[in-house]
């Protein structure tokens, strides 16, 4: 499953394959991405900005488009249309990232709006570590149309 | 001034060369800056949203570059810590980024922490307009250490 994410994004969104972006697991809680440095790097040596930022927003998408994909949506539309994020720590290392999946109750809630009105958005969590130092946090809204 | 600029991104950034992210001018009030669409497509064959957010924390983090430089102060630590994004329309062509440069009093400001304090924070917002449509909003703090 998450070959087939790699390989979709790698097609459609060539930033993604240059940003060697890789999903690594996912559970029921918690769908994990990376990124080497090198391609991601910055003039200070660390993590580009625009990296973390664009890992975080595309992770916390694909967590949407995991959890739609479940609800046997083939060809939802996801976008992400609000985003915070805050930068705590440089990213010296791998670009390492959690992103939180809905719960089951949020879950229930997006399936029932997608019956009833064809469209819900939804408020996902991403986070950046290294080691166990938090480096970037993002709260990202995201709108799905069936 | 942005030739040298644009160098040292790409020479630093590898990201901002693959996105050909490239400044075509800058008065006193604004910096633009621009991407075509072909490096930073999506799935939906729209702008992706982790190209909009790089092209407008880059071109934010410029701004306070030129700023600073602007000052005197060559080598300076420029970094964002906080940003809120806003996508309020998809973009289909060019990516367009208007930064809104500091104000007079702003720089005074700025100028007074660094030589008192050798460290201030200052505020940069820039938006990604297609034609007159206002697309993505985006408002970051960043940190300057002299």
């Amino acid at each position: 499953m998450l070959e087939d994410l790699e390989k979709k994004l790698y097609s459609e969104i060539p930033l993604t394959k240059y940003m060697q972006l890789k999903f690594t697991s996912v559970d029921e809680k918690k769908l994990i991405s990376t990124a080497p440095l090198t391609p991601n790097i910055n003039d200070k040596g660390t993590a580009f900005a625009g990296s973390l930022s664009t890992l975080v927003t595309i992770s916390a998408w694909s967590a949407c488009y995991l959890t739609v994909k479940e609800l046997a949506y083939e060809n939802a539309m996801i976008a992400v249309i609000k985003s915070d994020t805050a930068y705590r720590a440089p990213v010296t290392n791998t670009l390492y990232c959690e992103t939180t999946l809905p719960t089951e109750d949020e879950i229930n809630i997006l399936k029932n709006k997608l019956i009833n009105k064809k469209s819900a958005s939804i408020k996902i969590n991403s986070k950046i570590f290294q080691d166990d130092t938090l480096c970037v946090e993002f709260k990202g809204v995201y709108v799905i149309k069936v």
